[in-house]
């Protein structure tokens, strides 16, 4: 089945920083919006716009042809899909499921073989792009699954996103997101390592930037990025919590794999320090407090 | 003292990957040029093209108003200024040395005093931008040493680069080079870890690649090297041997400063590896053949 | 209630390197034992000496007074608790649990409660010792729980072990267990280390262990260990498989701690190497493997 | 030549922590020693002895059949061997010299073959038993050079220390010295990084320590490191740049030969962190601050 604007029901579970822009996207599209989070405070702006608050998980996907999830971490999302009230058992046959959280490519494979038991098809279709390119509907999909379901919902990508990319079966998605994601980290990683060093030999960091900027090492890390380790100003665009847990993912598979990935395993426990001795949510890029406080 | 075209007697050490094109271009520029090699068949193209070719560092520092040296590292240099006929004890009062080799800046301090005492202005002034850029003459130069020392030799950094800057006092220049090279010895050791990951899940590089393009994982390294990367195939643009070479001297700077570098320091163990079972001259994207020989 | 010989009735769950020689121990101690295990061929030796072979996990709990489990992981531990026919459900109130598993102190802590839930007693009391130990009935158990739950359960340790160390609440048991592998786990890894470089320098090991048993870096794992590196024979004492689980589970807690442990991370890293290329089931030390194929 | 108790003349350059008493003992033993140090004032105990104390490394060497230094780095040594009024130059044709400063193998092959040249036979001999090993002439010798030379020192030897071992040509020593050093420095940092974990898991290191005594894990670092990381008293018995400093030379040997050491890299960097945040002279075991300020 194919969405069709007007008629087709879409559920959505997770109300953060992501999943709210997604929703009023959907909604400003014409779909039909349910909609519920942990905390339901959180579905003031999204009710307002249109959408039906429901008590649970298994409210929404009771009523939904598309379900679409977007949480934190693994836990949170097995909780709303096998959790009490979870929306596991409520998914409808034929409808479609697509998953958006990042969470381990095995994971991803046990929600698949779960829909596909109830007659569900399911994507495993995390994004990038961040809260920005959440609310001007121009996230990128990584998806795993089936081909022909990433063809019918396409519709509903469009207009949340302005790229999708089929990396193969089910995990897949998930694979590309948590190599995509350790990139990241250690760019930003080497930014912080290349920034204490010059601070530390005397010289400053706003120097270091500018001559990389000319440089084969520009990135969009260091677009982004650079500004915050230089201020030391770290509102969270993406945060260290979850960066730190798309490490921990990236390491599981690696280690299950029988990988090495010496550089993100160093990496990780920078990030990990500066979350021991962090107080308040910051973005990945604080990792340069490992270095200066 | 200015460079003047046509009267201004430069001098060259180092003819390798980098100081061939260079010197070509000064003499495409106009100047008078004698140069010296270890290897002296390494002078041909340049002798054919009117340079001068002198026996010893010591006689190409005798008869030069600017001495510029490029070899591959800090013994190489020591030995050409400090060694048998050796360029120091013959550099003349008044006259100025700028060495674009990538080396420690202890030695280039130590230089830069070795250089005062003999009435010698010296910059630190390591380059970034590779062969070609040499060829071009875009190279870019991060400088370490006297502003009015640099605002003197522009004219000659112009015929072989576009862009230059001003870090800092001696030392400063390299200190940036080795932080920019910190920087990108991870860019490279990420994308290979993270195309690592992916292949062992069984999935296609490729496709990988085809994501970080659209993403804000996009950098110069990925442009350049991912190709590399992708294919197996690793003709030296920067050799390995080289990039590890710096690594190593990123690293000692950062312990003499009591900085710790984690992921650097992860990431150099993995070049050493590679430096320890490559048979032939690589380039620093071969870090690849940690995971696929 | 505390055991008594003769009439009371232990179960024991996992009949792998460390179970068998338990159970074995148990009855030659006079105790009335029912096993189980996914592989019942594993059965055989027990049940010759008098043991009970039962049908499932649930089966095994519902006739004892005490239940003792030691499997290879986490998730083989669930499984036996909460799978199909799972331990947990059939427990008897007033019986008492122990697990000698190693596993996150998180899981323990979630066993614990269940079964306060069903007014059985748990502690979590992984071993050391090896198989060896498990023979001659030498372990030491790494208590965390209840002392006055331990008080009781001192007999039957008596008969598998030599010592025991209440640690504190629940999960203190396996945070000490885990802290002691990674100890182990980073001295087998630089032994190795040492040992690579010497090679590599034309040196023979043997040397260099001979230096090390004269000196303050003599250890337990140089006497034990250092042969097999030598040679290149990886008979499991203690499978790499296993210490890399281990090392994982430490690192999981301390990510989730925000505890930096860079040493560690490395080393898992070639623990994961060398689990990728095995063919065979190896020792841990067999991370030698890394330098030395 | 070998040495006589009486009319041998022993000259020592390096009078720290572990040459003063090493010199008492040869004082004791009967040999007429002459000595220098950088800072004279540390020649006072020495000198009231019965040493004589010379004006340079130049005076010492050519007053002395066998030439012994100790110093704290390559630097150093370079300095009082090659400086001016150096050692070197003076060194008499069939004197012999034992170096036991802990420098790189390659800095040992150099001042094998410079002594070679003047007709000087040399010995690597780097020591371990630390300051108390020294006083009591219970040292161990790692020894890189000829046979016949170190059966012809033995007797000095024996006043110094227990033990010798031979090890190889010039630079074997050293090799294996860096070798042992690397394996102290990783059990330290291990045992760190699990009292760090233990700590913040809301457990006592005691504990900890306790059971690993009983365990596999015991070992010499144990019994005589564990005490100062609980209590957090780092006295200087061997100071951490100085550990610092042998983590830097074996993991310049390891890259020069191509040996991927990733947990000595690791642990080199944590050690780096103590020292760039320490004020004061602390013993290696201070790794612990990289977690516990």
């Amino acid at each position: 089945m194919k969405p069709t604007v007007g008629s087709t029901k879409i559920g959505l579970l997770g109300l953060g920083l992501m999943g709210r822009p997604m929703g009023i996207n959907l909604i400003k599209a014409g779909y039909s919006l349910t909609v519920w989070n942990r905390t339901s405070s959180r579905a003031g702006e999204l009710v307002a716009a249109g959408a039906t608050l429901a008590k649970s998980p298994q409210e929404v996907a009771a009523s939904s042809d598309f379900l679409l999830t977007i949480v934190s971490d693994p836990p949170a999302l097995e909780e709303i899909l096998w959790g009490p009230s979870g929306a596991m058992q409520a998914l409808q046959r034929g409808s479609t499921y697509i998953d958006s959280s990042t969470i381990s490519p095995a994971l991803a494979r046990k929600i698949a073989a779960a829909s596909a038991e109830r007659g569900v098809r399911f994507l495993d279709a995390p994004v990038t792009g961040g809260d920005w390119g959440a609310k001007k509907g121009e996230l990128i999909f990584m998806v795993g699954g089936d081909a022909d379901t990433l063809k019918d919902v396409e519709p509903l990508l469009g207009v949340l996103g302005k790229k999708w990319f089929h990396l193969g079966p089910h995990g897949a998605g998930q694979t590309v997101k948590l190599a995509m994601n350790l990139i990241l980290a250690l760019q930003v990683e080497a930014l912080a390592e290349a920034l204490a060093l010059v601070a530390r030999a005397g010289l400053q960091g706003e120097k270091l930037v500018e001559v990389l900027q000319s440089s084969m090492a520009r990135s969009g890390v260091l677009d982004v990025k650079a500004p915050n380790l230089l201020k030391g100003e770290y509102v969270p665009s993406f945060p260290l919590r979850l960066m730190h847990k798309d490490l921990g993912l990236a390491l599981d598979l690696a280690n299950q794999l029988g990988v090495a990935l010496p550089a993100t395993a160093a990496a990780r426990e920078t990030y990990s320090y500066v979350k021991g001795i962090a107080k308040e949510d910051l973005d990945y890029s604080a990792v340069m407090r490992f270095w200066k406080r």
